[in-house]
């Protein structure tokens, strides 16, 4: 990797990482019997998703139609929006769902009612299911609105229900990977639950579940399906903190200039903030943290001995305080690293990608 | 307001409350004699870089060079950046020089020593003062050290001093209007010191300041020269919170399509998430807050009569809680309006505008 030629933060990506993180999880998979339909919100590359191929990926799971058109014009055929339809987007449904296998997301009967009338092209839905995370879905047990999303759809033969998919994002919030597994093991039992509901009128029904700390964690899934994790691709400070992955399965750094120094408080100012990280923190030790000091160097980055938090962010400053001796070998119109915290978001930010090997790599440029 | 045909998340701009923000700042600047400087990294956009013309408006301020390109380019010829020199960047510099007058901020000698080296054409620069904020800056008060780098900048006949530049950016974190006046008479009185110390060198020396809160509510500005304001020409909830404008000079809303309701809760789900506003955050009754509701018509917006504020927030999704009332007027596939809470940060992700007048206008699409 050619540091010299970087001269603004630039998003830094180790595809051998990546691969390694992909090849992982596909074994996983593998071994679970279970359908691989990775989140490709988090890289949102065309370049990466050919990455996914190799490893018999051909089912991917976006979170907004635009995202569904980017990669359909990559010519991936089977594609779930893992988000709740909004039916003000009928005509770019329509336009997608003529050329692929596009799944939605449904949780009411008004979206149902609004398709029913407007689709063109056969689609396919899954029931959003909420086993305990309270953002979205209906709640596993409510098998009374389940059933008239069911009676609606089946009026409509454009509409084919695939099965229930689930979001355990409040293992997001875990203390520990503990914890991250008994979410995991709640949800797994609420969805058999379900699956023994359904299971004989629908026999082909997928059980589908979606997040990066209980799919890099768990060694169970017994009557799941499909898994859609996302970020593990990249992994980032909260997975780490999490407990997700180690340090070195982190596959991006944001590599960022030494703008100034004050010597007096031994803070180290960086370009790059809230508009190259995002705003998301983690708490350590009582202190907001934005990102995690690396050093990089020809090959990529290596941890320093202590660990050195940014803990300041505005819209284009980042601020880190270090000891005397790093202070003293970090030099004005240098270059440092910064391990995201929320590596999906810092991405989506960046735009685009340079691998350690020099290649630039391309990010949807849409929302 | 054509609002059928918004389909998905889209920043909705009122352009003639952003020409009376401009108005009063333009006004405010002639009657305290002061140059008026606006910071182009809220609204990045070169289509309302223009509306500044009519009210007089040459020099602008900008947070990159990238930025600086994207300005100079629309033939804006007097740009400062307000952002310590980044030296990685000296071709770009020296390409920008060539063509403009630009205006560098610098803080340290390491700077001026590679600078001096390095520059083929004439810069201004300022020198960041730091009057309390403890971000970016050279203390006040440091004679020594400032006396340092224009020792070393007067080496170099292509540096040419033009003042010092200050931001109070601790007015943001000021809990009523009284305190953000405080924060404006300190560094007023700071920056005048700094200024008896050296009017008999420099007699054209320019004193700037920078920030929204103290430029909308001071109405002294004594020895200042100059004023830096960005945000003023959208406010947002965070400017609304701490009294710099009422609310009906809020210029942007983020139209959100609704794609699911949960009664048992009374949430609204919206498309509209860190991707859209950023996650930037106030308190409000000791609750994160991430916007406030509008209800979007024709001409714009209006304001509910109670207050509801989008409380969760995660990639894509917005979750708010309203009453039984407003819960049952919303619909599945309506548009509700949310009022960022940190307009510069929502419009850098969102890159584009739609004008209340149907026009959409662009934004720098670059970092």
């Amino acid at each position: 990797m050619n540091l010299e030629n970087i001269v603004s933060p630039t998003l830094i990506l180790d595809k051998k990482k990546c691969l390694n993180n992909i090849r992982l999880m596909a074994e996983k998979a593998k071994k679970h019997n279970l359908i691989f339909r990775p989140h490709f919100k988090t890289h949102q590359s065309r370049i990466i998703g050919r990455w996914f191929k190799k490893f018999g990926v051909d089912k991917i799971t976006v979170s907004s139609l635009q995202m569904a058109e980017y990669f359909s014009n990559d010519d991936w055929k089977d594609i779930t929006v893992a988000f709740p339809v909004n039916i003000r987007e009928i005509e770019t449904i329509n336009s997608l769902a003529e050329e692929t296998q596009l799944n939605l997301t449904l949780e009411n009967v008004e979206s149902v009612e609004f398709l029913s009338k407007e689709l063109k092209f056969e689609v396919g839905f899954f029931i959003k299911i909420d086993t305990g995370y309270g953002r979205t879905g209906v709640s596993f047990d409510i098998f009374l609105l389940i059933d008239k999303i069911l009676k609606s759809s089946s009026t409509c033969n454009k509409l084919v229900f695939k099965g229930f998919l689930s979001h355990s994002g409040h293992a997001y919030n875990a203390k520990d990977t503990t914890e991250i597994i008994d979410i995991h093991k709640d949800a797994i039992h609420k969805l058999t639950l379900l699956k023994q509901q359904y299971i004989d009128k629908y026999p082909e029904l997928i059980m589908s579940i979606g997040d990066t700390p209980t799919c890099s964690l768990a060694d169970d899934f017994s009557e799941i399906n499909e898994i859609r994790p996302g970020n593990f691709i990249f992994y980032d400070l909260m997975q780490n903190k999490l407990g997700s992955c180690n340090f070195n399965q982190i596959a991006t750094v944001l590599a960022c200039p030494v703008v100034a120094k004050h010597k007096d408080r031994k803070e180290i100012i960086i370009h790059g903030g809230g508009i190259h990280f995002s705003k998301d923190f983690l708490r350590i030790e009582d202190k907001k943290v934005f990102g995690k000091l690396v050093l990089l160097n020809k090959k990529g980055w290596e941890e320093t001995e202590q660990d050195f938090y940014l803990t300041k962010l505005s819209q284009e400053h980042g601020t880190l305080q270090v000891t005397s001796d790093l202070f003293n070998e970090i030099n004005i119109g240098g270059l440092i690293g910064i391990i995201p915290v929320h590596a999906c978001l810092t991405a989506n930010l960046m735009k685009d990608y340079l691998s350690t090997d020099d290649e630039i790599i391309d990010h949807f440029s849409g929302k």
